[in-house]
């Protein structure tokens, strides 16, 4: 069997190393894009954060431990069409075409950024870092200049406010939407971490998008539908799409570009499967698929559709998106649905707030929101936000989504008790307890 | 409607606190046999390893906060008999026989060691530190001797070794079983741990008993089945069984001595509940009931039982046997069953490994342990070590476990991924994707 791999990010990565394990026979070939692969796409974020040292530490895996496990991985590889009759596809490499026969198809070329359309975006005041030169170049930027304007007020963005403010860099930020993060959060949980971002000097401005950016004398102008707004350099943090140019048309696909799967993660075509940000998932909260780019995603589709190749095996179970980061000293997390979205839900929400301390003899406070389902109970969604890290409390109430636990069970749930770590009573519990 | 709790620990002033949200108009009276409230039985090992400065900080709640929820407490209140036909117990308080009517009733009169019966236990040389007036006792023989011996290599054993150690005092450990935590670890997870007791100069003897106590010379000399172990002092860290002299006899009760409950809490007696160390619980993974000392499990049934008073509402759900600590700089954490007492299970048990950094750029490892039932697939039991603190995992494992999660299931189940704080497939979904 052979298998074809395109793309060589997170999810393409994943299928072919689990892909060797399962089948240790099979040829296995990777095609990337990219003349480096591995790349960790926010590395600029870790070195401004001093969580690595150089840029060359930013892969989380190597050319080396690919090839080691017997993956022949080709670089610098474009793909340029497919013939899907005969189980061909062809890839541009240094200027030659070149084509590749495949048993099993697995698309994985990831997304790009909805802003390409805008004008004046190739702009070299404008950073860019999804790979290693790039982000090189990004960095000298950051050292040389005060003064950003961040397009984008999702976790991207806002991680990048943080890094540059950390930095002593002036930042004024743009979003569209009227606030931060606000498909992972609802607004009042994160009133804190707004206050924060503006006492570190953060100018927000929401409900506006640019239009149009120029660049003058060392400077560039970003135009929105309110006003122009000035500085050094700009970064562009927007949403991004599948980036699939090369995609035989007869290959089904939604509205939003993204490629149609069934449960098994395989496309409309035969012997064809897609994984990572060129697919709608299913929603753990609705029998509805969605588009959404989280890296834990592409990993997972990674992992479970090398068990469909041959036949279908294991139903995907998608994502209740799940995150965690940390931003102006605040870690913030959320799984699931939000209070804003849930008007877009048929049934009667419920909510439950909780603020505790973090353990027994921390008196860091952390604030937590459960969101369920006033009839069936079952819990739908929750955020955090703490000084303390409790990014891993999400994971708990993530597969409390996936498995159905109702608010009740969720009060009683089983944890450790440490006082040296832990609260009496667990703060995902206690957000059960709070049940109306 | 009057209810009265027998016992101030965690399950009794957890019970009365959730009692009071519930029942705002209740008349609620809680019995402690101390002189205080709230102490941490645990104080000691905090103290030793600087996680609080003071004694006076070790409480979990003060007098005044149980007192400002309108709860009647009453001190040095020592529960005698029991008139279960009018309702009535009969407490000591400063030497008068007091008499207290109910209408609901609580046991959380928790559990005393089994110690207790070994000749010679009374010696002065012998650290006891449930109350805060034994804890500094305690404190001042920790600080007066350098050589120490610990009867029972349980949690609590290991933890007073690692806070001896720290402090530079020879320690010998003395466990009737052939290794440490043995309740809750297979012993080659912890092989790296006992290697680190070895290296720090603590000498241990498994499948030792200690027979008798003789205290010469400022010196307690330990009889076991096998040798004398001579030491300044010593610490007895054994199993303990509920602590009921004062039952009536018609409460039916368990071969070990617990108060037999219902699935709602509540004891063969109307109106009469029993929660924390006084009870069985049932098990996550079977439809037994089992005795198990811990903290989590007091409070959670303390929640539940208020659910109960009036009409049988909430089934509580028993344990998983959860524990996380960090002894000798390592985090361990374990849920559900091992892997050594298995064979006590009927059906057939696979068994998973995982060893992986803990983070993208923590290279810092993780081990863990996944039991599962090799029919139905579903998790049984998980086990961690680490030096990074990872002891939160444990708790999504003990909900996998609760909501009957399969090892399938668990090696795709949605987390967080951040490259500042996790690697790029978690662990716990590692070990789902290891089964066989």
């Amino acid at each position: 069997m052979k298998i074809v791999i395109v793309g060589g990010s997170f999810a393409g990565v994943t299928a072919a190393v689990t892909a060797r394990k399962k089948f240790p026979k099979a040829e296995i070939v990777l095609l990337e894009k990219k003349n480096t692969i591995g790349f960790i796409p926010s590395a600029l974020h870790l070195i401004l954060n001093s969580e690595i040292e150089s840029l060359q530490q930013a892969y989380f895996i190597s050319e080396a431990e690919i090839e080691e496990h017997n993956i022949h991985l080709i670089l610098a590889a474009e793909v340029k069409k497919m013939d899907i009759k005969n189980q061909i596809i062809s890839y541009e490499n240094q200027n030659i075409l070149k084509n590749i026969a495949y048993d099993k198809l697995i698309l994985a070329t990831g997304s790009t950024q909805n802003s390409y359309r805008i004008k004046g975006i190739d702009s070299e005041r404008i950073l860019k870092y999804k790979s290693i030169e790039k982000a090189q170049e990004a960095l000298a930027l950051v050292n040389e200049n005060q003064t950003f304007t961040i397009v984008g007020g999702g976790q991207v963005g806002v991680e990048m406010a943080d890094c540059l403010v950390r930095q002593n860099k002036k930042v004024q930020l743009i979003e569209s939407m009227s606030g931060i993060l606000v498909k992972y959060f609802d607004q009042e949980m994160l009133a804190p971490l707004l206050l924060e971002m503006k006492n570190k000097g953060v100018i927000s401005y929401f409900n506006e998008t640019v239009q149009e950016i120029k660049e003058i004398e060392n400077r560039v102008i970003l135009t929105t539908n309110n006003r122009e707004i000035e500085s050094e350099c700009a970064v562009f943090a927007l949403s991004v799409k599948p980036n699939l140019p090369y995609l035989d048309p007869t290959i089904r696909c939604h509205e939003d570009g993204s490629i149609f799967v069934d449960e098994y993660l395989k496309t409309s075509v035969e012997n064809i499967f897609a994984i990572g940000d060129c697919i709608q998932i299913p929603s753990s909260l609705s029998s509805e698929t969605f588009y959404v780019s989280l890296t834990n995603n592409a990993v997972r589709a990674g992992v479970v559709v090398v068990d469909n190749l041959v036949e279908p095996q294991t139903v995907f179970i998608g994502s209740a998106r799940t995150i965690g980061t940390k931003v102006f000293d605040y870690f913030i997390a959320s799984t699931g649905m939000t209070e804003a979205e849930s008007i877009f839900f048929d049934e009667e929400i419920s909510t439950t707030y909780v603020t505790q301390s973090s353990s027994l003899f921390n008196e860091e406070s952390i604030k937590g929101k459960l969101l369920y389902n006033k009839e069936t109970r079952k819990i739908l969604g929750a955020q955090f936000i703490s000084k303390s890290n409790i990014l891993e409390k999400i994971n708990t109430l993530s597969l409390g989504i996936q498995m159905g636990i109702t608010v009740e069970e969720l009060a009683q749930k089983d944890y450790y008790f440490h006082p040296a770590w832990s609260p009496v009573y667990d703060v995902t519990n206690q957000l059960g307890l709070m049940k109306d």
